[in-house]
């Protein structure tokens, strides 16, 4: 490995201190507290700033969100002091408060980024531990990306290493691979030895959790936004001597074998800084499940060849998506009851996208699932099964009232690994996320914040721009 | 199910309302929410008086552990004001943090109560949740002991329903569980109708965690800690209307079968409110693994019969211990090296109650294991397995350096279900052990206190006999 202190000595001292942990947990540690800056490729750097981008864009939209409020309202209550930003809400708290509101806002509307080999959305649980942080213990640019980027690659390492089965079985794997990566990133800025670092993992380990069952409902924000909280909390505890067992990852007990059935521990360390797992991150253009990406851009893009008046979904008499499989299996939904159901149904997302012309936060609302037209699909639309597309591919054939056909198709949809969000839109989402969330945050300060990250000397400087001004409190808790 | 609301007609509209939950969590949320007191059985009420007894009794011994100092020393800069007491320390808290630092110290040497049946230490995390929410909210001692019962029934059957299975492949039980009997106790303090205590069920249930791996260590205890703290968030969210799943429990990503192989889900709810989890509770005499206290009585009562000249370990030639095999396992341990170790040692345990004739805490300690005779026995002990033995019972033969033999045989030790402690003797471990944790309290009014709380106007006002004097910092955090 590369990237550890240049001193000799005490690379021996410390090497004999951390004999006692396992291998997997050394490494890790070690990889923690010891990665160089230096040693972290630009590439890997460009796409960590466009994660906070994305990060900050979709913490603005969702900084509204009645969760939100909700737990604002009731974390006010146990916040000491006004440390750190709350994203959006005007509102300042103490850091583990903020970090775990502002985790939250982040992945409420699943808008966030994604971790295309484990589905971990990475940025929602890291950054707000790593920002908070800088606002209590002010740190240049440069070290908070560098933090963040140590935090979110064992983060996604960690999800390599759980494996398939682990998300499948029912781990909701944001939250349980989450709490890692925060941990890494605040024992990084704490400045933490590998000894530490590893007391910060077990401190994670020890309270990894959250259950797919409660995706879709409010309750799948506390375990987001425990990771952010906890992985800060292991991190001061550690720093504090609170001591972990040896084996908190790999052990008999540990993380990897009490929550996989097929663990592959290797995956955490195999190529660690060579392979950077955060240069695969994707971005979503529309807030809804990313097989969907595809069939909105097709609708979009044959809307532009029809005549106004051809636009209206009461006109339609039959859709046919051919696309994979796992396209029917999630979004063959019909007469969703509310935003969050629409945010994966193909019926419902092609209405809207012939109505509205647009795939925005707004046409996947409750407002927007209770307009009498956004129904017109539920019946007309058919699937046909084809192993021979990916996910990202899809074709989509409409047939009018009179008989018209109208067909397109899409090889690679944007956001996906083969099309990705290019740097300027993700800066068009920001402006949009950012106006959708209300809070009057300017845009374009916050854009060209994260583009100069890493040279400014007070990272957390940064959170100013994103504060916003104060909700009407919507309850009195 | 007795004990609902008598007014037919919020029954009525509750169970429509109620409809929507699997039939699990809605018998679980409707017990936590409308069981009365007046249908708990006064066996019960006085069990949970004596469980408390022993509460205080371990947390106030553990509140002066280097564990607790350090979590203390982080929590208290993060605490919004001082409305709840931290256990024997002098100081106080906002409620989150109070209940887990007391969660923390009435676990930290495993000196609590056990569910035999699970192994759940089941007052940890339930009371100090619920102790918390009275010093903030008033409410008299009947209605907290009703809260504290509940709790601690859906605690120990969660943990049925888990099966054993979860507590072997590495979950820790106490964490894992407890964290609902704090969500149900808090609800039910909280006043929360059916529907808010399900919501609440689903904060805990995506926040359960905690890992074997750390037993043994520091770290351990910040699982257990986070019991206490979010059964009392996850209730104070659902309050405000933080909504979650309608199978938290039962559903196919639920707790159940996500946390166990073998997944029970009758066991919550059979014969609940007729058979009482609670009234099988059991607490320790000696601060060591259970399975130790058939031997320490015996060497106890060996001891007796001994010339002082003969309790010296240095002179004992061989030990041989008749036992059920467990009692190997897990006890056949020399030379350890710390006193957390030697609570699992049959050689450390034999050797100290030879020297002592007494198994306190400081026979447990670091100290105690730093004294030359405590590893007399190291080499000298021979096990032998007997499945006629039960985890109870244990046969000892000590041979001195001259021939002569000492022999006793225990069949049912203190401790055990069959021997339970009786109240005097929970009384003389509460002053034995609020002596050895240094806190300054009258322990004569902390039992006089607790026998009678269920005739106290406010409950919480119990807190004020277990606060203790300042410590020293040790940390400044």
């Amino acid at each position: 490995m590369t990237g550890r202190s240049a001193d000799p000595a005490s690379d021996t001292a410390m090497n004999m201190d951390m004999e006692r942990f396992g291998p997997i947990t050394r490494a890790v540690a070690r990889f923690g507290a010891e990665w160089r800056w230096e040693d972290i490729p630009e590439a890997v750097r460009h796409e960590a700033r466009r994660s906070l981008l994305n990060y900050f864009a979709v913490a603005l939209a969702g900084s509204a969100d009645p969760t939100v409020d909700i737990a604002a309202s009731v974390f006010a209550r146990f916040s000491a002091g006004q440390q750190a930003t709350v994203i959006g809400r005007g509102q300042r708290m103490d850091m583990l408060n903020a970090a775990s509101l502002n985790a939250m806002m982040a992945n409420v509307f699943d808008f966030d980024d994604t971790h295309p080999a484990t589905i971990i959305h990475p940025t929602a649980p890291v950054a707000p531990a790593a920002f908070a942080l800088a606002q209590v213990q002010p740190v240049s640019g440069a070290r908070l990306l560098h933090a963040f980027i140590l935090g979110a690659e064992i983060e996604c390492r960690m999800g390599n290493a759980l494996t398939l089965g682990h998300y499948a079985h029912g781990w909701h794997i944001t939250s349980t691979c989450g709490v890692f990566g925060a941990a890494i990133a605040s024992a990084s800025l704490l400045g933490l030895d590998a000894r530490r670092t590893a007391w910060a993992l077990a401190g994670a380990g020890n309270q990894t959790g959250g259950l797919v069952e409660t995706l879709g409902t409010m309750s799948k924000s506390i375990s987001v936004g425990n990771t952010a909280r906890n992985g800060l909390l292991s991190a001061l505890l550690a720093r504090e001597g609170l001591a972990g067992p040896d084996q908190p990852i790999e052990g008999a007990r540990g993380v990897l074998n009490v929550l996989s059935a097929t663990p592959a521990p290797e995956k955490l360390i195999d190529g660690l800084g060579q392979r950077w797992e955060l240069r695969t991150n994707t971005y979503k253009p529309y807030p809804c499940g990313v097989v969907l990406n595809p069939v909105i851009e097709a609708v979009l893009a044959l809307r532009e060849r029809m005549a106004l008046a051809d636009r209206d979904p009461a006109r339609v008499a039959r859709v046919e998506l051919t696309g994979h499989p796992l396209l029917r299996q999630r979004t063959d939904r019909p007469g969703v009851r509310n935003g969050r159901e629409s945010q994966v149904s193909a019926q419902h997302a092609i209405a809207v996208c012939l109505l509205h012309g647009r795939a925005g936060l707004a046409e996947f609302s409750d407002q927007a699932v209770a307009a009498p037209r956004a129904h017109a699909l539920d019946m007309r639309l058919r699937f046909h099964d084809d192993d021979a597309y990916t996910v990202d591919a899809v074709h989509i054939r409409i047939t009018l009232d009179d008989g018209r056909d109208f067909e397109h198709r899409i090889d690679a949809a944007r956001g996906s690994s083969g099309n990705p969000l290019t740097d300027a839109d993700l800066e068009n989402k920001l402006h949009e996320l950012c106006a959708y969330g209300g809070s009057g945050c300017d845009a374009e300060a916050i854009i060209g914040g994260i583009w100069e990250l890493e040279t400014l000397t007070d990272a957390g400087k940064l959170m100013a721009r994103v504060a916003g001004t104060p909700r009407t409190e919507i309850r009195t808790g």
